[in-house]
């Protein structure tokens, strides 16, 4: 069994402590003491093996063990835009994307969107972010953006030479095609689908348009299943 | 826009009528009224174009003005078999399946397996396979099973010559491979994985062991992506 991790944004080389939310959770849910071994991840690529050295009511010193540079996954980048879905979906969205791998997270503000994620939202899909790091042992943040316009997010893509795949059923879709190389971007739109124009506009920038070839697939289902798709794609073969 | 969809069980040639439930969301949810036009589905195979044509207090009757024999998708047959994750993510699990069109669902029991669905939670999650189909525009049921061992899977899935493919990290894993043809089955692990004997079991019945690259994916994001792969790569090239 791996040891339980914990993030730590002040990670130095020599000693750590935690911050109350993770202290507690390593005293009071996990029921750790001193000597217990753990693993902790700064989220910007260093994890370290560390153990627990000086336990106070509320807080948690370690000491470190031993320091890594994380590796990076030997991939291009995947970003994922898409359109809020409501309620809890969006949540458990974040957590599986995290869990996927993928780099870069931008809400979508298109014509027909309904929901947008308010400040305290995007800071809660922060922490939702974290928790699932943990779990997955991942050691890189997905960055969660603010909410971006169709249109931003397009030229953004094409400035920084992303290939774009929009999820659309149409004469021109597909499945996503293995063909393409560099990094990617993933498009998907809200409940009510992208306008005709919001198409037209992504074609001018060269998208690719993907479907998937059985059923409608809710937001947060298309979200999922494409960055999946994308990523195996984009994975060395094993 | 389509028409908004209701599951009807006794779907005649002429006439039909909708269950106190889906009566309730056509006239209280959705406000539909006589003369409105809606679609049908029975689960198995047929859907109908339909008018409604008398409301009573409770009860909504239909005139059938078309009917179908859907058409199933042309690729063979997937059936997932995973343990059971914690609370709510079993729900939306399944619905996630349904919307792919994953054909049948087994919930699985294993030596890590820490919850099992009851019988009254497997009737909820046929509720959720038809809301979900509802949502998706599919046809026929993703069939739920009841709980079965891990040991009878397998000699279930050889007898009827599925290629078994088991999600597990380990020096034989790899991606999901192309090349196999026929019918498949996924067998997901509980959080605490597949034991080695189970691992073992597994391989003596020719199971391909697959992995996600990055990071441990959850009980349903596993389920999610791994059904999602196959499918895509079961599905005609488009």
């Amino acid at each position: 069994m791996h040891s339980p991790r914990f993030y730590c944004p002040q990670l130095h080389s020599v000693s750590a402590e935690l911050d109350d939310s993770e202290s507690h959770h390593a005293l009071h849910v996990l029921r750790l003491s001193a000597g217990d071994e753990v693993e902790l991840f700064d989220g910007t690529g260093t994890w370290a093996l560390a153990t627990i050295s000086d336990i106070t009511r509320k807080t948690v010193r370690l000491a470190v063990t031993e320091s890594h540079a994380a590796n990076p996954p030997q991939r291009p980048r995947l970003t994922v835009a898409a359109a809020t879905p409501r309620g809890d979906r969006m949540k458990s969205m974040v957590e599986k994307l995290t869990e996927l791998g993928v780099d870069e997270f931008i809400p979508l503000r298109t014509v027909r969107s309904v929901a947008e994620p308010r400040q305290s939202k995007l800071d809660k899909l922060r922490a939702t972010v974290i928790a699932a790091m943990k779990q997955s042992r991942r050691n890189s943040f997905m960055s969660i953006h603010e909410a971006t316009e169709f249109s931003v997010v397009l030229r953004q893509a094409s400035t920084q030479k992303q290939s774009i795949h929009l999820a659309h059923p149409g004469e021109n879709s597909s499945k996503p095609q293995a063909g393409t190389r560099g990094d990617r971007i993933l498009l998907i739109g809200p409940e009510g689908g992208f306008t005709r124009e919001e198409v037209l506009q992504a074609t001018d920038y060269g998208a690719h348009q993907i479907v998937w070839p059985e059923g409608i697939l809710r937001i947060e289902t298309a979200t999922i299943t494409f960055a999946a798709l994308l990523l195996n794609q984009m994975q060395q073969p094993s």
